[in-house]
């Protein structure tokens, strides 16, 4: 996000029925919104999305001169959705974590711009950074509003999106939204060959343009040499969101097998585990300063995050401790012992790859042994 | 939290009506509750607290061990309470931050041990950490019951809470609980000197115990040598909050003057704000190298945060961004400009003392300049 040069902030999960009813959303929502009222008998929801509640707090910026446009804000916060079908632990959650963006623009060709950069963003994380199987898809913009959107979506068979792909043309791929729609503009239409792909969506983005959020809260362009505001046009918008707790879950679907949990890289809890002989074992344990040292080295390597994993459980067998390393994905544990000549016996298994052999070496000091850990680390995949 | 080998979890906000009845309390809460019902009309609340749902979640544990108590685990999460006069924005808002601990104990002196680190801790962060002025008072434990509990208190204005204190004794502070309740063992009764205080509570600490929590869920401690678990005792729990947002809110209310927003320098946005002079103005700026080894050198420095504040909005003065430095409560500016002899000229402005004249000084390095940058933080004070 600060590549883009957005600003955090963080609204409120508590939404006003009144800033709802301003947009019509109130109503369109339907059953989808969890609404309550507090004890003055004011109407609230728990905001499913804040298209509304973003649009109020810019409009009320005093002062917005064309020369801070385009404005882009951005959450990592709680949203909910009365979903009808609650699932999959976070695949389908009721609350969710999500990176929600908003930009606000002179007019709407710059906000095209801005969306075809966060397209890029999204396609960069979820193919480059993470991994995964993952397609874009045209879809509608429903109860949103706007000019354009697009759907970003992970192909794992929980998903309960069908994306019809024509292996013809390079016609975009789009949302069937249940039907059985083929492609408008394929190359071949009498003979479209239209497959569908199972699709889980965790993200959209959309350009909204003015005329629903920015023409509801009077979100208008200030002249500096014009002060008589309500001459001057409205404000154009796009709004861009990641489904932060669903793609987790889709990260752990996509990259598992039926025996292990797996991660991708990037998002593993711990790329590396260390592990010292069982107490009480005869074989030789690192001398507590070798230890502080070679984790130390290891932290300083910067595998994700800052330091590894140090199992201390020294009452559980090596063996047992690999066992749990798996149950939680961490994809490599080094195995370390004193070796005779007073240097550090490693091994390293591949947890990702049960059958793969694990790799030994005896070394002189940490740094080879981060050395060697880079490597192997590097070399770790899902296939 | 490290610190005390808690945990960190994140527990959903959503609380079914079903779980806080097994507590008594989804009753007892009242309207402080913000209650409603989703779409298969089952009833949820938004948890204003996470007892029932943490001691549902560590009761689901398949097997808690006594080696693996006590266990602690913190969130850092939003909870929710419909507030009869939400007000001053962050200090009294219906939807806030808390930093929530809970601890489960094989008995109630182990819990008492943590309880009492907790309280250390927590005296630790405001009174050296934040430098606020504040107070420890014994409190009732209200609808959360158990054995013990107390308040922390910022001493401030929009506090809505009454301590009395006795000028006399060392009787510990007493929440008056909105009577004028004098303190039960003062060592001279008598002629009770007690004084009251206003105070704005920021944290409460109880211990718990086991009858309402780890009764109501059966958590019971698991002897290895004897699975006949209805056998086993109760686990003891205690139960420890910090008001994340309220304590900002409470640091800019008693740190700033009538015409400043200040923080305490632990929580400013920016310890430093580095700004150049005008763009077309007479005065030479530094040269992009040597302003790139100033900010790296800064950053390096682990003022807070990282990096420091580079203000690049040169199309202003300097005195307009200064200004707006104040606004935003950052502590120092430091001016920098080209000095004849190749060095940098150096300003260091206290905007928390808008009296102090300012300090100059012309460093031959980014390295000199850090270390003038260090000792004049230091020198910045709140009085």
């Amino acid at each position: 996000m600060s590549q883009l040069g957005a600003q955090r902030v963080t609204l409120p999960m508590l939404g006003s029925a009144a800033m709802w009813h301003k947009t019509g959303r109130w109503d369109a929502l339907g059953s989808e919104m969890f609404r309550l009222t507090d004890r003055e008998d004011r109407q609230l929801c728990l905001q499913p999305t804040h298209e509304e509640e973003v649009t109020r707090l810019v409009s009320m910026t005093a002062q917005l001169p064309l020369r801070s446009l385009p404005l882009l804000v951005y959450q990592l916060h709680w949203k909910f959705r009365d979903e009808p079908r609650p699932k999959y632990g976070l695949l389908r959650a009721r609350e969710f974590l999500m990176m929600d963006l908003y930009s606000f623009h002179a007019d709407d060709a710059c906000a095209r711009n801005t969306y075809d950069q966060v397209l890029k963003l999204y396609s960069s994380l979820l193919g480059d950074t993470l991994g995964l199987p993952w397609i874009r898809a045209v879809a509608s913009s429903g109860c949103m509003g706007g000019i354009e959107s697009c759907e970003f979506h992970v192909l794992t068979k929980p998903g309960e999106d069908r994306i019809v792909r024509c292996a013809d043309c390079n016609e975009p791929c789009r949302n069937s939204e249940g039907g059985r729609i083929a492609l408008p503009n394929c190359l071949s239409p009498a003979a479209c060959r239209a497959e569908f792909l199972t699709g889980l969506e965790v993200g959209h983005c959309f350009i909204l343009g003015s005329d629903r959020y920015p023409a509801a809260f009077g979100l208008r362009l200030i002249d500096q040499n014009h002060h008589r505001q309500r001459e001057q046009r409205l404000l154009s918008m796009a709004c861009y969101g990641i489904g932060v707790s669903r793609l987790l879950a889709a990260c752990a679907e996509v990259a598992s097998t039926d025996t292990a949990l797996r991660w991708p890289l990037a998002v593993a809890p711990y790329q590396l585990a260390v592990v010292s002989p069982k107490a009480g074992a005869r074989e030789p344990r690192l001398s507590t300063e070798t230890m502080a040292e070679l984790v130390q080295a290891l932290g300083d390597a910067e595998f994700n995050p800052d330091a590894p994993l140090v199992d201390d459980r020294d009452q559980l067998t090596i063996g047992t401790r690999i066992r749990d390393h798996r149950l939680w994905g961490l994809p490599c544990s080094l195995v370390v012992k004193a070796s005779v000549d007073g240097g550090i016996s490693c091994e390293f298994v591949d947890n990702y790859q049960p059958d793969r052999q694990s790799e030994r070496a005896t070394v002189a000091s940490a740094a080879e042994a981060v050395a060697i850990a880079r490597t192997f680390i590097a070399s770790i995949s899902l296939k």
